[in-house]
């Protein structure tokens, strides 16, 4: 775990969960209180009580909105207007480029993979952001994103790694306890997808404070297990090059140094999934939910669908993080929940 | 417009706006407050504010889980331990057989087509109904439903033209009025499915009440289009025999009589729309959304979407009332948005 030397810039410190609590009441009537579901008929083949966190119903189609708005709304008035630079594999992308539009904020440039889905580099354009392509495999997206901060005067807004970010992502950890409160439901896990780490840590510091007897899991798709190789060695490794996941959303380099330094004292594990897993749990978001899940959004529904984290006797909440398929894999998803 | 003795039987008779309100209190905590959600993107597309309920979240999969629920839950103990029986497309026969486990109900019989979506019918015995087959083409439901009713001696629990049923599928109307409300909206129209025109009735008598200025619309696939023939003639028309539609949960042979006396002197109109509309549509609910949507669900979606309904300027209510579609069906939908 890497220490934070006391020199180290507010944004960069870990929020407290009143920051929490303060975003919830700053995305109040912007933002959509997700509905928090359950399907009595999955419940009884699990043997447990699951809750699903629609957050695909979100605003841009999934949770990122949350960081982005938070995030964008502290700017100055004087930061907005010299604009801001995002780079993202596509949901952060286009949440900020929508948050951008609805506050007035300048120029709004995003950095996003070539390979992303069609549909993600299209909406983020249609927000009116300018968007710059990398290759995932040869640039370093976070070098790009700096770089482009300092040629143009943007602010940078990280997908994870920044103060302000976190404490949007965990209003979902908030809202997940409220609604399991009001359900009578007392659960004693909360799983959540985990790339750079920002859901996660914002969920582990909201529960800390909400439900300090439960735990918050990170959900990792199968080549992108980092935050789970680093929990183990007890500092943040990278993923091989090369890797490839159909989860495009929660595929990041390595864990952020603030959402590592956050998860690792707090995290009750994480699980890794296959792509299989995703495509199954996909469907059954679909079949039992109504609900569209794009792969990546899918992590921690698949890891209790597999039975990779059981839940048999026990009440586990998992978060749907968002909706942003291209239409053709969703397809291969709901026609028989495995690969093609 | 048919007028209905006095002698009638009183859950044959109109529902008041109390005992929609009824209604709402007695389902709260058992069935979901599905969301009231909007796309700003679409919003620009179309040029209005488009509100849609999300109704495909709803126990069971569809907004009939709410005239179910209501109706088992005015029975008396007697009633229930005699046990129930429904006629349906598919969506009613699940939610009976849900409230009839849920309520601890002696015996649930469910007849429907035996061309239903093999989805539906497999539910319905999920929840451990007994279900009877009929071919939709030459037997009639109703008829089958009351001689099932004496011959076992069951109460009936119809679709549409029960004034509990009514009241319950009427909650939809209350709860749009309220998150309209909260979103600072004010819809001057509310478009829903109208298949017996239940669910189209309930919420004529919430709007009435709670929205005097603005009108309930039913939505009708093309060849079902008999709610609109029927309020231009005056009385009731059936559909002609073999008029066929992927709208299955909303093909009904002709209005109820019940539901057509309420709905003849409130609707603001109907429109009819095509196959290719609610496929249409159901994309749109998937891309704008992340919402399944059934292709009888889609409709009300449908009539706005292929612009049939015009909301240029304005503000809109639908309701996209289920989400319980084959996989192959849906596929077909976010695929191409247009019929195989």
């Amino acid at each position: 775990m890497n220490s934070i030397a006391p020199t180290t810039p507010w944004h960069l410190l870990p929020p407290d969960v009143t920051e929490i609590e303060q975003a919830a009441e700053r995305i109040r009537g912007v933002l959509v209180m997700t509905p928090l579901l359950e399907s009595e008929r999955l419940n009884r083949r699990l043997g447990g009580r699951l809750l699903v966190k629609a957050e695909g119903l979100q605003r841009t189609g999934s949770f990122k909105a949350r960081g982005a708005w938070n995030c964008l709304s502290l700017l100055s008035s004087e930061e907005r207007a010299r604009g801001v630079v995002a780079f993202s594999s596509g949901n952060h992308g286009q949440a900020v480029a929508w948050a951008g539009q609805k506050l007035g904020t300048g120029t709004v440039v995003v950095a996003m993979p070539a390979d992303a889905p069609a549909a993600k580099i299209e909406r983020t354009r249609g927000w009116g952001a300018e968007v710059v392509l990398y290759d995932r495999a040869t640039e370093d997206r976070e070098a790009l994103g700096k770089r482009l901060s300092v040629e143009r005067g943007l602010v940078l807004v990280p997908p994870y790694d920044d103060r302000r970010v976190i404490a949007g992502a965990g209003t979902v950890g908030l809202e997940v306890a409220q609604q399991a409160a009001a359900l009578g439901a007392e659960p004693d896990a909360l799983l959540v997808c985990c790339a750079g780490g920002g859901l996660t840590a914002g969920c582990a510091l909201a529960w800390e404070a909400r439900l300090p007897s439960a735990k918050v899991f990170g959900v990792e798709p199968e080549g992108f297990d980092d935050t789970a190789r680093s929990l183990a060695a007890g500092r943040r490794l990278g993923n091989e090059p090369g890797a490839r996941s159909i989860c495009d959303a929660v595929l990041a380099p390595m864990p952020g140094a603030l959402t590592f330094s956050i998860n690792a004292p707090r995290l009750g594990g994480v699980v890794v999934v296959s792509d299989d897993d995703a495509l199954a749990a996909m469907r059954t978001a679909f079949e039992e939910f109504g609900l569209v899940a794009e792969p990546g959004g899918a992590v921690a529904l698949a890891a209790v669908i597999s039975g990779r984290h059981a839940i048999e006797g026990r009440t586990v909440a998992v978060v749907l993080t968002g909706a942003n398929v291209d239409p053709a894999v969703y397809a291969r998803a709901v026609l028989d929940g495995r690969p093609s």
